[in-house]
């Protein structure tokens, strides 16, 4: 059976193949212009109504690293959780994300590393059901066997 | 010769192996609370400095997709500019950024694909000369002689 969790601070120990965790959220005009000023990332195509309308885009689109950040937060705040260390991330990038989508960024444990402590995570990017990025991520677990902060298996059931 | 290039609006046509180009910015406080609003991603390595100080990091560290986003922006706005389609990106995680860190993000074409009008690039985000962020990203190029928006020959030479 593949669990479903969201409470973060899981153990490697506590980690199985097929777990999953999303996060959506709405993407708004003002995410893009602040995703913009934060990365400096002023392309028109994501800034300009009048420049985008004239691309195959047809309109102002999100930055694809915004979508990718979606991928981080799940990694980061729910499945592994805090003390997870990112190692590698691929993103191939399917479609545009528009103001107004929302984007729900889900990220399943394909494979598990014991001896490294590692996890291969399928990380995918949704609107509307259909995949805007698609990839895999490889993170660093903390583990109970060698005394790191993680979730105490009380806590690891109750997530699950 | 390596060309550096900076201007964007470049056409495929006048891409070449070698041309680089690069941002960078310093990651402030900031920066890491604005990234965390907008992507979601409040796991306390970034936000909580009592935290951070208790782990392998041993304080705050900015989120690994805000060096990835400089990236995007060195693609989307310099090399090749507005207009390139983000098709792929692969990163490697290899050291925390903090506060205060300059960090450059370099993009450098390897290798030309002329029927698709590929262009693949090495990306690699620096912290005082060491890698942080290393990987490789697969873009569409506009295209002159599809009659695309994109640099005159003359522009790109000026650019160039």
């Amino acid at each position: 059976m593949n669990t479903v969790v969201g409470n973060g601070f899981i153990c490697f120990e506590d980690l199985s193949e097929g777990m999953s965790a999303s996060f959506s959220r709405t993407v708004t005009e003002s995410d893009i212009v602040l995703f913009a000023g934060v990365s400096g990332d002023m392309n028109p195509v994501h800034l300009d109504a009048e420049y985008a309308q004239k691309t195959a885009f047809k309109g102002r689109i999100a930055h694809g690293m915004l979508s990718a950040a979606f991928i981080s937060t799940v990694l980061g705040t729910k499945l592994p959780g805090p003390g997870t260390i990112y190692l590698a991330q691929s993103l191939q990038f399917r479609a545009p994300v528009r103001i107004g989508d929302t984007v729900t960024a889900t990220c399943t444990v394909l494979a598990l590393d014991a001896e490294k402590k590692r996890a291969t995570l399928r990380t995918v990017c949704t609107v509307g059901g259909k995949p805007v990025v698609e990839g895999e991520a490889l993170v660093l677990v903390p583990s109970r066997s060698a005394g790191e902060a993680c979730a105490s298996e009380g806590k690891a059931a109750a997530a699950a």
